[in-house]
């Protein structure tokens, strides 16, 4: 079975951890092991004191690949500091986003490669390379890609008619430093209509069996991976069945703050509006056991179950039942 | 006064360290406090895993700022390795070459910056201010300069002479990873022909009322200082003495390995003949008691004085013994 998912961050990476530990247990298929290959959201990547980061590959990797901080679902394990107390004591901004030293040593053999003329795809693949994460790693493009977030300025002098003045902050200061208060009045994903998919992507969609779409935040993960042109397109075209596991329950997110993001775009933060989001492909959709009385979008086939990823065993039965809907879907 | 010393790495900074131990131990003088300005050398800047290392220049910078190691001299104290330890698990080359955690955040600073378009004089200037190593630090030049040593290669091809094969490997190479044991068939400063002194090196000679030379590398540190063009012409120039403090005491170095980078350029490893090296400028030159009966190069005047820098205290005895001298000399 040629399992192709679409990952943000924490939700995503541990979903694909309960997926694969659903897919050890099962026979190996007549066409050998299971593959899964996983097409990594790249819009909130970010440049801090120099240094490409690439926050959602990462977070996959180190998940998949044993690294990760198994309470706070992203950064290393055992991390430690002592880069982050001395760019503080040089003054080096910003000083609101923590570089753990483990992880600073990814970001200077990326930073490095990409200096060197790889592509993101290339270094993504030498990084896994130690990590073995069990999945096949690609960021959704090799085009840098930023995602912007538009807020009031306050201290900005409003606009003659009155509306108040904005600013745009990058995505990571305003989900990390702002931890997304302030309302987002725009979210642009910068360079996005400019980018490619990476190599492998495209046909990654198109030669798959299933095509899952994990918990991710439909709009800055889920969303910019489908913006990228020609993803989206190749999911609307591929056989295989597409199906989603909501990142709302009840009217709230998991985890994360999707519902700061759903706002943006004007949309309501339940599983039914982020199922519309999806609607043009979306073959079957895991929400949880209360929201199955919602109105779906039509041609959906909605199938409830916990889908609290509270451990691996959890997370695998959730897997497990997207897997059966799309089984059925096929 | 107004002093100007050229320095490389430990034993410069070591020097400088009993300098203004010594300086703080006279009155100010008419014209207001001594000032010292160093011109670093920056021969054996490296770029490893993507960072500018500046070994000399922070040497000094943290031997004068009270962050350096104490017993090894270089490096800081109370250093960590997180980054190290991954980038090995990465596989990440050089691995002959381990940089602290709180290393790398200067080296992050400087090649963020550098890559911001600032020279490098203005990057150690924003490194200086968090360490107020109380002198002003210059590189010796903004240019980027690298010295290559030609060593031979015993897998390659003999020369149809009969010559062995050589091959050239960065200083830091033959220095750190070979502990300089491969004989130095010739000593490469590359880039240094087309170098210009960094802003304020010329004047800081010219308008010195002394300069100063302590124990550094005749070779790799103070000569390479000295091949910069223009930097040499103004030593000669200036209206300043110029004394210095031999490296060398009873034909050995009295630390690193400047023995072998002497033969490299057919010099013996003696106090008389690194003065030699500097005889067309040279007026004063302190040397150790047991060198005082070697014949030195005429019109030097030479003073025989304890030279191990075993302490502070010592080290300021060495530096005031350099500037009496001098004063004789004005």
């Amino acid at each position: 079975m040629r399992i192709t998912a679409l990952a943000g961050g924490v939700g995503g990476a541990r979903f694909l951890r309960g997926l694969l530990h659903h897919l050890d247990s099962l026979p190996t298929g007549p066409d050998g092991p299971h593959e899964v290959t996983v097409i990594g959201n790249t819009a909130d990547d970010v440049t801090l004191h120099g240094l490409r980061i690439c926050p959602d590959l990462d977070t996959v990797m180190y998940t998949l690949g044993g690294g990760i901080h198994p309470e706070q679902g992203w950064g290393r394990a055992g991390e430690t500091f002592g880069v982050a107390a001395e760019l503080a004591a040089y003054g080096a901004e910003p000083q609101w986003f923590t570089l753990g030293d483990r992880d600073i040593a990814t970001h200077l053999v990326r930073t490095r490669m990409l200096g060197l003329g790889y592509p993101l795809s290339a270094v993504t693949e030498a990084l896994c390379a130690r990590w073995q994460p069990g999945v096949r790693l690609l960021p959704m493009s090799d085009d840098p890609i930023e995602t912007h977030v538009v807020i009031d300025d306050p201290e900005g002098e409003a606009h003659a008619d009155g509306t108040p003045a904005v600013k745009a902050v990058h995505f990571q200061e305003w989900w990390v430093r702002l931890h997304a208060a302030a309302p987002a009045r725009q979210i642009l994903a910068v360079g996005i209509d400019q980018a490619k998919p990476a190599p492998g992507v495209l046909e990654a969609i198109a030669d798959a069996d299933v095509v899952l779409l994990p918990p991710s935040n439909p709009v800055v993960s889920i969303g910019t991976i489908l913006a990228v042109p020609g993803i989206r397109d190749a999911i609307r075209a591929t056989k295989a069945p597409v199906v989603g596991v909501s990142p709302i329950i009840g009217g709230a997110p998991v985890r994360g703050m999707a519902d700061a993001c759903l706002s943006a775009i004007g949309v309501e933060t339940s599983a039914a509006a982020v199922a519309d989001l999806y609607s043009d492909f979306l073959g079957g959709w895991l929400v949880a056991p209360g929201d199955a009385g919602s109105t779906m979008p039509e041609g959906v086939a909605l199938r409830a179950v916990p889908l609290l990823m509270s451990d691996v065993e959890a997370t695998a039965a959730i897997a497990a039942a997207a897997l059966d809907l799309a089984t059925q879907l096929g």
